[in-house]
């Protein structure tokens, strides 16, 4: 596997974005994915009881198409969520214009929305966007950049991912294999992503694979990423990531492939630290390392109790060492812990030791290492061999400014 | 049963506080509270595994004295939590120090502590300043808010209540009973206690009540009360609420007393109220009435998601009508829940019905109602009978402002 910057995409899919005139910036706001011919699908949606209308029809789509998706149709700038029988309505008129206009069946299309909840979509829009979208799409790195912008809302920039790897034809000989994808994140970041945003990701790659393989292959990749991420603790009504497989390749891959597998958990961790790092008003991104839990459950306890803690997030955003806020959050985590074992570091750095100050504690050098962008926290419980690793953001001002002044 | 913000002292206790230099600020910082002759008590803590060094004490206290308390000693500035041995020894030399100066037994004493969490407590400078504040003891109301005063942190204002009830002697006789009580709270706010912040809270009453009975009151009144308030969502380490009866008023009360009952629990009502107002930054007041549940446990989780969402919170910051954000938490509450069937109102205006915009929806009226300093919401789920109100703040610049320069 060779991970690399360079803007290589899988064969087999276009690309596309306008302005449908649902942002009120003004900014294009629809995108299109376009498989060549219909692609291996699956698709990983929130776990929060009230789901918008477009993650309802998706999950009747790939249920009817046995895994297949021709086109995602993704606007930004409306949620198309607590909408009732009109939401459904304006996403399903969106698919069929969609299906007649690149010669699909109707559940072969993929709707995405992200956007201000509870205003009725305006479905004419985006109808009246596709013919001139059609006629512009591209499979370049132009027009997947376009596609990876129009998605955006308060993110401050694109989230791409890449990684290529080495399959094989039926003929033995190496093909490679490509993985593309891009994400929107930036607020109400807490996927719960259930076999689970409003966090949006669209995987592609060009082996062949079968829609019950991509599947397992998504959920083992998501659990490691995208579940572990938390920008704000809100889990959203539409969050969605969806792995298309174009098999344009040439190369088939199996149920057990650890190359493929790899190559594609990198691409989603790497998106997913990328959603927290250009999460709302973000200026601190955070590494938790959980170590010596009772068991893997009680490491993701203690690491979410901290990464939603407000006394936390905001000691982080002035790089204030307060390390008894994560002892709270240790505390009142729901995890199995003996407090007189904890020990805590900063990078390097001990700052608790058995429940209490380091003896070689430095709050000057605590402080240092806690203003840079970017860092890491070990919280050792001591208790057992449960582990995780979790990455989320402080909470500061600017997140207040963003989210105190968004619909009006 | 009387209600009256006449400043009526529950006879019996003497109250007293000090400057002992725990505070930066250099304000009065340790407060005792005195009982004429040992009186019955009941407390109860956070549910935090993480537990400070005097809630340890004060529970070894209780059991050894059989519900007895003489003194109750508490220090601001300073946590005495996540100190290890140290923090328990700290604790039981003031005990000791204090019990020698009032001739009473050192489980008898009571002590609290709120304030910065891993920074040993310096129980020589309590020590210091405990015969001075014995020499200058009083059962007026100066010295009661003064009392009052020294237990704050970053709290604004003083929070008191006080009830008054008829009740009768062993000669059948009316005899008046007095509540009276004081507490703090402002940041670290999600009082889980268990038979359940940093939330310190202390009821004196002259009532005659064994400390079965007062246990039985004090766990029902919490419940209602505490355990129904948030600010950040943060349980501390050191929430305590104590409840002393000394009998002073020659009424005695039993087991089932409604009119005590009452009593108590809209004094624990009113100072819960009175600590989210004064939550740190707090800007507006938020009631939530969650209704139609499938059980009360099910309201609880749908009012405790509402009320940690940093999405709502900063919602409320601006005033914004934002009622898609409500969707959102209520969908991830974890309560069962029918989305159609739920409306959601702001005080009287109609803002979702049947999990969509209401059709009387106006934006201007629901912001112009949000822009009030205190406000109230009903979920209606339309899903059972379960039901809770409970008290919670938004979450502003200011909050941010005071928790990103905490210790530094």
């Amino acid at each position: 596997m060779s991970n690399t910057s360079e803007f290589v995409l899988p064969r087999g899919f276009r690309f596309g974005a306008a302005r449908a005139g649902l942002k009120k910036s003004g900014r294009a706001d629809f995108a299109l994915i376009v498989a060549d011919a219909p692609a291996s699908a699956a698709a990983v949606f929130t776990a929060n009881r009230v789901s918008a209308a477009p993650l309802i029809v998706d999950k009747e789509h790939l249920r009817a198409s046995g895994g297949k998706v021709r086109v995602a149709a993704i606007n930004a700038g409306n949620a198309n969520c607590a909408a009732g029988q009109a939401g459904l309505d304006a996403a399903r008129a969106t698919c069929a214009a969609a299906a007649q206009l690149f010669g699909c069946r109707p559940v072969e299309v993929f709707p995405s929305s992200t956007g201000i909840i509870g205003v009725p979509l305006p479905a004419e829009k985006l109808i009246a966007a596709l013919p001139g979208l059609a006629a512009d799409l591209g499979a370049d790195c132009g027009h997947f950049q376009q596609a990876a912008q129009a998605i955006l809302t308060t993110d401050t920039v694109e989230k791409t991912a890449f990684a290529r790897l080495e399959g094989a034809g039926s003929d033995g000989q190496p093909r490679e294999i490509r993985i593309a994808a891009f994400a929107k994140g930036a607020g109400m970041i807490f996927p719960q992503l259930v076999p689970h945003a409003t966090m949006l990701v669209y995987i592609l790659t060009d082996a062949a694979i079968e829609p019950a393989a991509l599947d397992g292959y998504l959920q083992r990749a998501v659990e490691v990423s995208f579940n572990r991420i938390s920008v704000d603790g809100d889990t959203s009504t539409n969050d969605t990531v969806l792995l298309m497989a174009s098999g344009a390749s040439g190369a088939a891959v199996g149920a057990d492939d650890v190359a493929f597998a790899a190559a594609l958990t990198q691409v989603a961790t790497s998106l997913a630290r990328q959603i927290v790092a250009d999460g709302e008003g973000v200026t601190h991104v955070v590494e938790l390392h959980v170590e010596g839990a009772a068991t893997e459950a009680d490491a993701l306890k203690v690491a979410k109790a901290i990464a939603h803690s407000p006394l936390v997030k905001t000691a982080w955003a002035g790089g204030d060492p307060n390390w008894g806020r994560l002892m709270a959050a240790i505390g009142y985590s729901g995890a199995e812990i003996d407090p007189e074992r904890i020990d805590i570091r900063f990078g390097e750095l001990a700052i608790c030791r058995d429940g209490g100050r380091a003896p070689q504690y430095d709050e000057a050098a605590a402080h240092a290492y806690l203003a840079q962008p970017e860092f890491s926290i070990t919280i050792q419980l001591n208790h057992g061999t449960g582990s995780c690793v979790f990455w989320t953001t402080d909470l500061t001002h600017e997140y207040v400014s963003i989210n105190a002044d968004y619909s009006t």
